[in-house]
């Protein structure tokens, strides 16, 4: 075979956009997803709901699941934050995750699961699941869909 | 450019594996998998479990969440849907679906979500939302991941 046909069909390959759909090590994508999250949890520990926030996809595209409510979109799934954790009367409490799992689907797709628990200054401890569907966008992962449920 | 070399390069990109990741069109991957959620659907209200299970994943490591408790596994998962709708005294009733929104996130990656709503024979109406992760599998579309929580 000619060398310079080797070299053409390197140089091919080297630049196929395909190669750069490459899957990131399955370690590398949990350990970002599982920081983002960690980052949440301090977040809503230091009652910053816009930093929580980051996490999650800033597009009207994305959708909040939680006790057999939809939300779509960024702005609103903020408001209904403030309105249930910091209208009056209300608290944002202790955040803790547990049981986290986090699977990569694609080089830019992963899903993450969880148990999520809040010890609320009343003394109370709602408590569920959630899933959490995540794509990875140029600034980094972000979620693009939150379903979280209670306990009954 | 030798002819030769042109030839090789067409056999090269032929034959990759990465070509056989190509994206299907989102209409594609859409109508399998709401094909896939429709025989779910029949499959349930014609009381058929083994058939609802058939568009799970037949692995152990399905991940299916209700009510608060996680179920690891395609037999404990068709398991806990006997004990639940099967065993003495309780009923399937009539299942449907509505709002059912279809996003793929890779080639071989997609999440489904919707409303569910079901007709007991007792009357009663459960009714709530569902989340669930699918991949593409060389037998079709299959649910890995199924979060499905019922309104308070």
């Amino acid at each position: 075979m000619p060398k310079a046909c080797l070299l053409l069909i390197a140089v091919v390959f080297a630049t196929s956009p395909m190669l750069a759909q490459k899957a990131l090590p399955n370690s590398q994508a949990d350990s970002q997803i599982r920081k983002l999250l960690e980052q949440q949890v301090a977040a809503w520990n230091r009652h910053d709901l816009e930093a929580f926030m980051s996490g999650y996809w800033h597009s009207p595209e994305l959708t909040f699941f939680s006790g057999g409510t939809t939300t779509k979109g960024w702005e609103p799934t903020i408001q209904r934050y403030q309105q249930k954790y910091q209208a009056n009367g209300a608290a944002m409490g202790k955040l803790e995750f547990s049981d986290l799992d986090v699977v990569q689907l694609a080089p830019k797709a992963a899903f993450a699961t969880g148990h999520w628990h809040l010890t609320m200054p009343d003394g109370k401890h709602p408590e569920g699941l959630f899933t959490l569907v995540l794509r990875n966008f140029p600034e980094g992962w972000r979620i693009v869909h939150d379903h979280t449920s209670a306990a009954p």
